[in-house]
Parts: structure tokens; C-alpha cells; sequence
């Protein structure tokens, strides 16, 4: 919180009244279905990378209907490289860009709000796999299945029917508030760098991740890389004149774990990570190599990312591990023999965050998330993500606290992804609670809207 | 050699007159400048798998053109997995065809003759590590670079202009001559297979691989597969829920390497095999795993080619692969938790040949060898080519002497290929001698012909 936002306090902080709460609840119960079939419309777009114009035009209506001032922001990429919350890109961003709706009040007393959310989503594996098509959201029990539905399509859906909550209950927010739905999360952050680049900023930020209903207390620092190494071919008759590079590829995955578990060893004298398993989780996320099966293969690239903690600058990991790479490239005697191995960074390299117990921000979240299960739920329990977050870019580059905390979900980047509604409707609650309290309300002026949702 | 071959002995089976030598040694390098601008055109022809239409078309019109009865041969996919010498295919065949041209005398004298070169050619990797383009047939000194010189564009120019000389020399083969332009060698022979199969058969098979002017003594069986696994796809933050298929795809390959040494163990048995580096060499093409580069891999699919020793049954190989393949999941604690790795055959499943010492035609071809490099070369000299070949197909399915034997070639299946053009002369007129030989010769009646070319 800014010092600014600490002398923002007005009557409109005080807590929320019992009836003020109740009838929000009732308002998140009320719109749950709708939210449902909004969700579930969320799912049915493809918005894997590249791909999000559908999904963003969707969301945008959504905003527009309800009155926010709506913008679709393009990534721009002359930024990349001048601003340090940018990771590099090997796309272009034509058909990728953000949805940025505001509301601003005519007065603002409280504290301002950020609430964030990607709307891009990894790839679905062999559809084959799934009980049903990825793309085709299927509600099975307490469960809504579907690719996005936990990582993070619910947890936008939660946003914008948190707000609805508010309005509906009669209220409306004394600080402006700011829905981002953004881009790319999943691959490089550049979407997220793209909003807090061109000044959106607020007193807190809010990520409604699938975190199963707790926050996040620190999440790691990733870097994501991509090796080409190339060989000798040669036809098999000969195998002794050529250097496979699909084996040299091979060598240097093995050897790369050596530097996982070295770095894993740090978790020991880092706050929070010491219990944390596998802190460093090298990930080998791709491989392709040569191109007939009866030569030894010419090349091999293969992409993954490695993490590190909270504290350490992404670029002294980066030259870390292309020393590394270069230690292996000179001293292991089949790599020896080939090129040297080509280091890319393909994606995020960007620092991880710790979000220091004992803010308000977070103060105000654990009591609305108590109220949510109402009567009274379990308190707020926090984690350590071993994962790059959206919110890092605000924590990191603009000391704004940085709140993650979303739904139940299961098997996210895997198969048969699928949410939890009763949980999605616990959390829509808790950040409706959360923003009432911590943006502050007053009774609504334009009743006309407070009835139109 | 066949009872009835033997049989065919006759006055123009005696040993080529010396004029009749020196004529052919002559017209082979009188026409050897335009052998090589007809090799060059052959090159250009990217005539990648299911690209030999155009190379095809080519050799078609060459062969019109020298009066030989030509026919396209489309393969029968019927016939694969009925007749012993087709290997699984994967592709269909509608535009890769065989050219098959034949020359019969009025009065068959002699010994019958194939000669068969395969005009695919396997990808060039990254053109841009070669020094000049793939396609651009480029002479550099003795040497013809491109993509197919040297296998095996070079040998299919000899096979055609040796017996264009002996019709230059004013003479014509006593026996049928046939020319097999086949495609699918790099792959499956099911090109060979077809002209098998469809009863093309002879005498003798000379097919001019790049062999460095050495004749093949014998060859390895080639097994040639594809291994898919399938994994448990997770997010990075909790590695292990998931199982990496890449990972588990490297244990594999890991384990198969132990299954190659086994394998190569055997050699010491072996006729031929006792001293060859590697007989059985494992090589692993391709591979292709994973889809995103922040998840663990949910599938990863190599392949490759194993070899083994003539006179083992494919079919038998196969299974001890498959058996290894199985005890390998069920052992492996990675492999284990993936679903059972999918062996698929997707190549050659063919058995290797020796060619017994003493053959009549590699007498022939021994003294031809001598001849052509005038006034006596060196001695032809045997070895054991630990790979698949066309041969194998006539020697084992059809008892037909098969004789491998051709130029010097360098980085075949590799970069910067090239074939010796002194080299190929020096073959093309080994190649006119041995027709002239294990044929017989005659005047020609058909001056005309002859002048013609």
C-alpha cells in the first residue's frame, strides 16, 4: 500500500455493515447460474496463444454492458527490453491484446483496486484423453471441466460478478476499480507488462488464480529458455562419423538437472521456499529433433524453464545458466563435438515476489474470506508458488501489493482441467467482500444501473 | 545364378575382345561430360518421399528417349503384408511411382541383368550448413555436391550411360537389360519390393550405391520403428503430479542403447560381421515430445532403425524388440507410471543378404573393376555395409545374385554430399563392362540406334 492509499482512509473504510455484507452474498448467490453459463461460454473459446481476439471481444461486451469504460490495449513491443516488467517475445502481437475495464467514481474516497486475470490458455494435449472435448465446458458435479475453466477463466468470471455483487446489492465502490483481462500470462507476462507499462496502477492488485482458496505468500523467479544444438548427420551405415544431436540434446537435459538440484539446494536459506518441493522445477516442455529416421539427426531444440527465488535478479539466473550450459558444451565429450549450443530466451525471465505478512491488503482479504463461508469459514491459509505469476510484475516493478488467490482447481496444464463451483462461488464472494471493504461503498446513485445487472 | 542362366552360355559369353574393351571404355568418356550435366538435372529434382514424380518423369523420358520399352509402376498396396519383400508403409502411394525400362534382343543369349537405383532421397537438414544450396548441383574439383549425388543419383546416370556406351561402341547386349528407377529405399524398398513382386526379375542385380568402387559381401537386417509414450501432463508448480513423456521417452532410448550393445555383441558369430563397427547401431531419427514450454509433457514419439545379421528373421528381431520395449515399462519406475509405450513398425522390416564368395557374377564384376580402371586397376575389394539396401529384397526373396557396387561418395545423408566424378567414370565403365560381360555382346544391327545417342 502507497502512502497515498494510507491517507485515504475515510468513513467508508469502516467495515462493512452486517447488512451490507449479507446482501452481497445474497447477490453472488443470486447471479451464480448466470456466472456459470458466463464461464462456461469462456471455456468454449479457444483462446490459446495468438488466439484470444474472440475471447477479448467477449469480454469486452461484458464490461461494456455493464457501464465500465472499456479499452482493448495492444502489447506494445517497442517496450520490450526498455521496460523491465517485459520479457522477450518471438511472436508478433497483432491479434493479441488486453480488455481494460474501469469504473471510476464521482468521488474517490477509498483505495483503489486492480482486479486481474489471463484469458490465455495452454494447449489441451491429445483432446482423446479428456472425458470431453476440452472446448466443451461439461459441469460434473461440483465440477465444471474444460480447458481454462480452473487456470483462469473462472477466476475472471469471479471478478466481474464480484463487482455485479456490489452493484446489485445496492452499492457502489468509493475508489476506482480496474477488471484486466490480459494476454499471454502463460508464456511470457508481456500482457500484464503491457497494463502496469502504460500506468495502470492501483493500491492493490488482485489475481484470482486457482490457488484452492489460499494466498499466495511468494511465488518463484522462472526463466524460459529454448537450446538448439547441432550435430554432424550421417547415414546410420556410418554412425561413428556423425554426432547425433538428438543425443547431444539428451546430455545436456541430464546435465541441466544437476543445475535444478543445485539450485533446489538454495531452498534452505530462503524465507519461505525451505519446505517448498522442488522449488527450482526444471521443466523440459518441448523437444524436436532431426527429421528422418534413418540418419543421425542433424539438430535438436528443446524449450522448458527453470525457476529461482524471490530476491534474485532473473539476469545473474540467466548468465548462470548459460555458463552452465557453456561449462557442459566444453567439458561433456559428446557435446564436445557438436556446435556450440545456442541459449534462447523465449518467454518469461522475470523475478519472483514476496508478499510480506502483516499488509492491510492482506488483513482485509482473510476477513473477507471468512465472511464468504459464511457464517464463518477456515481462516486464510498462504503458500509458496514455485510458478510465474502476473502479479509479480506489480509486486516486483511497482511495489503494489500483489493479492493471488482464486478457486479450486485440478489437473490446470493437464487433462481434464475442471473448477470447483462451490469454491468459484466462495471466492466470487470473497472478493466481492474483499473490494466492498477495501475500495470502501456507499448506496448507489444510479439506482438505473444497480437494476440493469 | 539360376540352373537356366548357367545355361545360357553361348559364343558372345567369352571374354570381351579388347577392341570391343576400349571401344565402350572410350564411349563412356565421350559421353561422360553430358553424364555429368544429366547427373546435375537429377540433382536438382528434389526428389524427397512423395516428391519423385518430377525425377521420375525425368528418367521416364530418358529412357524413351533411348529406345527402351518403358513402364510406370505404381505400387500395390494390396500386396504389402502379403508378399514377404514389403515393409509397412505409412503413406499412400498415388505419386510415387517406379520407371521401368527394358531393352530385349531378338535372340536372348546371354545372362539377363537389373540394374536398379532408388531416386529418393532422404531431407537435407538445414540448408544453410551447406555451402551451397542442396539443389544447386555444384562441381567443386573432382567432386559434384548436392543433395542425391552421391546417393544414389550418381549410380542411376552410370547404370543408364553405361548402357548407352555399349551402344556407342557399336554393340548390343545379348541378353534382356532391365533399368529399375525405384522410389521408397530410403524408407521402406517398397519401390524394389514392388518391381519384385510384380515378377522383374533377372539373372543378376547390379544397383550402384555409393560403395567407394567396393563391392557389398554382405549387408544388416533393418528394423526401422516408432515409439510413442504417453506421460501425465502437469503444471511446473507441481512437477510431481505429472510425468515428463519426454523424460520418460530419454529412459527408453537409454535402455535401448543396452538392446544395441546386446545386439552387437553377437557379431563375434557373425560370417563377415566379426570386425564391423557397430552392426547393429541404434539410431534414434526423430523425436517430437510435449507442446508447451511450461508444462510437463503429456506425449513424446521417436523413431528409429536397429540392425542385425543376415540370416536373422525380421519377424523375430521385431519381437525381442517389442519384449524389450515391454519389460522396460514394466521395470523402468518413470516408465511405469506412463501408459504402455506404443512400438509401431513404420519402415523396413527387412532381413540383410550376404553374397557367398565365388559367384560367378562377382567374377565378372571383379574383372570389370580391373578393366575399367585401364590399363589394370586395383583389385575389387568386399565389405560389409551395416544397412539396409535394395539388394537384400532380390538376394533373399528371389535368390538372385546381387551385386552393390558403386562410386566414392562422401556425407551421404549429411551435409555438403558429394560424389567423385573421376569416380563415377571409373564405375560407369565397370558397370558397361560387366553388361558387355555377363550379357554378351553382339554388333549392333541397329546402327542407327547407336548413332543416335
Amino acid at each position: 500500500m502507497t502512502n497515498e492509499a494510507a491517507n485515504k482512509r475515510s468513513p467508508s473504510m469502516s467495515a462493512l455493515s452486517e447488512a451490507n455484507r449479507n446482501r452481497i452474498l445474497l447477490a453472488v448467490d443470486e447471479a451464480f447460474e448466470r456466472q456459470v453459463t458466463f464461464l462456461s461460454e469462456l471455456v468454449r473459446c479457444v483462446s490459446l496463444r495468438g488466439q484470444e481476439a474472440g475471447i477479448q471481444t467477449s469480454v469486452e461486451a461484458a464490461l461494456q454492458d455493464r457501464g465500465y469504460k472499456v479499452n482493448r490495449q495492444v502489447i506494445d513491443t517497442a517496450l520490450i527490453g526498455q521496460h523491465p516488467a517485459f520479457s522477450p517475445a518471438t511472436i508478433t502481437y497483432e491479434n493479441s491484446w488486453n480488455v481494460i475495464g474501469i469504473q471510476t467514481p464521482a468521488i474517490s474516497l477509498g483505495r483503489s483496486l486492480i482486479l486481474n486475470a489471463h484469458v490465455d490458455i495452454v494447449p489441451t494435449g491429445d483432446p482423446n484423453r479428456w472425458q470431453d472435448s476440452p472446448f466443451k465446458p461439461t459441469r460434473r458435479g461440483d465440477w465444471l471441466y474444460g480447458r481454462g475453466s480452473g487456470d483462469m477463466k473462472a477466476g475472471l468470471s469471479a471478478a466481474i460478478f464480484a463487482l455485479d455483487a456490489i452493484k446489485a446489492a445496492g452499492l457502489e465502490l468509493t475508489a476506482p476499480v480496474q477488471i484486466h483481462s490480459v494476454v499471454e500470462e502463460e508464456i511470457t507476462g508481456n500482457g500484464a507488462a503491457m497494463a502496469l507499462a502504460s500506468g495502470h496502477v492501483a493500491d492493490a492488485v488482485l489475481i484470482p488464480e486457482p490457488t484452492d482458496e489460499k494466498l499466495v505468500r511468494a511465488n518463484s523467479g522462472v526463466i524460459k529458455f529454448a537450446i538448439t544444438v547441432h550435430g554432424t548427420p550421417a547415414h546410420p551405415r556410418e554412425v561413428s562419423s556423425g554426432v547425433s544431436a538428438i543425443e547431444a540434446a539428451i546430455r545436456i537435459i541430464d546435465h541441466l538437472c544437476k543445475l535444478e538440484a543445485r539450485w533446489n539446494e538454495e531452498q534452505v536459506t530462503k524465507p519461505f521456499f525451505d519446505d517448498v518441493d522442488n522449488p527450482a522445477a526444471l521443466t523440459i516442455g518441448t523437444i524436436k529433433g532431426g527429421e528422418w529416421i534413418a540418419s543421425v539427426p542433424s539438430s535438436c531444440c528443446f524449450e522448458g524453464r527453470i525457476g529461482f527465488y524471490p530476491g534474485d535478479k532473473p539476469q545473474e539466473r540467466m548468465k548462470e545458466f548459460e555458463a552452465f550450459v557453456a561449462t557442459v558444451a566444453a567439458e561433456d565429450p559428446l557435446v564436445q563435438r557438436c556446435s556450440e549450443p545456442v541459449v534462447q530466451w523465449v518467454g518469461v525471465v522475470q523475478a519472483g515476489y514476496t508478499l510480506a505478512p502483516g499488509s492491510e491488503a492482506e488483513s482485509v482479504l482473510a476477513q473477507a474470506h471468512i465472511a464468504a463461508d459464511a457464517p464463518d469459514g477456515p481462516p486464510l491459509k498462504a503458500y509458496v508458488m514455485a510458478a510465474y505469476l502476473d502479479a509479480a510484475l506489480y509486486a516486483v516493478h511497482a511495489g503494489i501489493p500483489s493479492l493471488v488467490y482464486g478457486p479450486i482447481a485440478e489437473n490446470i496444464h493437464a487433462v481434464d482441467e475442471r473448477v470447483s463451483l462451490s469454491s468459484l462461488r466462495r471466492v466470487t464472494k470473497t472478493i466481492a467482500l474483499f473490494a466492498a471493504q477495501w475500495c470502501g461503498v456507499r448506496p448507489a446513485c444510479n439506482k438505473k444501473f444497480a437494476e440493469k445487472i
